[in-house]
């Protein structure tokens, strides 16, 4: 994955290629962490060869994976990277086209790029701040944090 | 649902987190004609447990209903917000995930949270009216208006 | 279509209103063209009554056709503007909602509105380039061009 700054003002647009085999998830919370974001939202468009969604089971409290094995189109990639303690967090939800035009989708547990996921990712001077919500045991987004 | 200013710009973006129970579109509206917005966007992702979506239907002229009554993941959610008359007006499109990751989506009628929605908005300084279009009977953005 | 500039800083957002009949590549892309826009990101909701959308096949390395002839709701469209050459390219993506909520994507070779497609269409002062990917024969964004 390669990045370039394409706009300083009070907020700053990023766009962060991704190249075959990466693997989203990771790579993305590396390069925030290495960037210190602290809220941040973005969108993507791109392919993937393989991918592992998550469909939150209400009554287990816990994401059920859905695996996805074939090559798909990243039709929309939509999330944001808050603060999980002092550490970015990413969360990103997806919708992917297969070759019919049907689709699937979910949380993004992970997602193989393939050949390339183009991103583009807006960065906010604030900050966001999960803290874990008793009734799922889920970080959520807590703007008095 | 609370909200928390990221950015004070030219552009405003704007954190809102809904929370179980909050019907989406009302509680947005009203948050719209507190802080008087006259044309933003906004893109969400979060979970629900309960949505009405709604598609146009040509001949008719008017939304088809499709009720959704499940815990569904929202993949996305865009719209914008602009002045109808001069009442801010929310149109907003969803595409929602079910436990198989089979999706399902339309214009958003309503919309129950279920445990969190994460919306971010972004303020424009200008604004956009909607006037009545003639052929289908619906408010649009007219950019001359 | 027509268009009007919401935001002047750094970057600028401009509202692009598409109206029965526009077919939406052609005209984003003339747009482009005539305001040298050099590394842009939009989004959109809106419908369509018809559409041709594309599947990459990796053994082909080309575009599978997907022909969608019925009146659709654009539940996301989200995409980019670069250069290629000297010349600005579209890039998007869709999810398309059908009369019972299912759904049909991919990436956008063509899309007729009806009634109105509202774009929102973030410009910014950098660029990006496409260069000519190998092993596809696709033009992919390149970050080092």
């Amino acid at each position: 994955m390669k990045s370039k700054i394409l706009n300083k003002g009070p907020e700053r647009t990023i766009a962060l290629v991704f190249e075959k085999g990466d693997d989203v998830v990771p790579i993305l919370e590396q390069f925030a962490k290495q960037h210190t974001l602290s809220a941040s939202r973005f969108s993507a468009i791109g392919a993937l060869r393989a991918a592992v969604l998550g469909y939150f089971d209400w009554e287990r409290k816990d994401y059920d994976r859905i695996t996805v094995n074939e090559q798909v189109e990243v039709l929309s990639l939509n999330g944001d990277i808050t603060l999980d303690g002092d550490q970015p967090k990413v969360h990103a939800h997806v919708v992917l086209g297969r070759r019919d035009g049907s689709t699937i989708g979910g949380h993004v547990l992970q997602a193989t790029v393939q050949p390339t996921l183009e991103v583009l990712l807006i960065e906010s001077p604030g900050y966001l701040r999960k803290t874990c919500n008793r009734e799922t045991g889920l970080a959520l987004i807590d703007i008095d944090a």
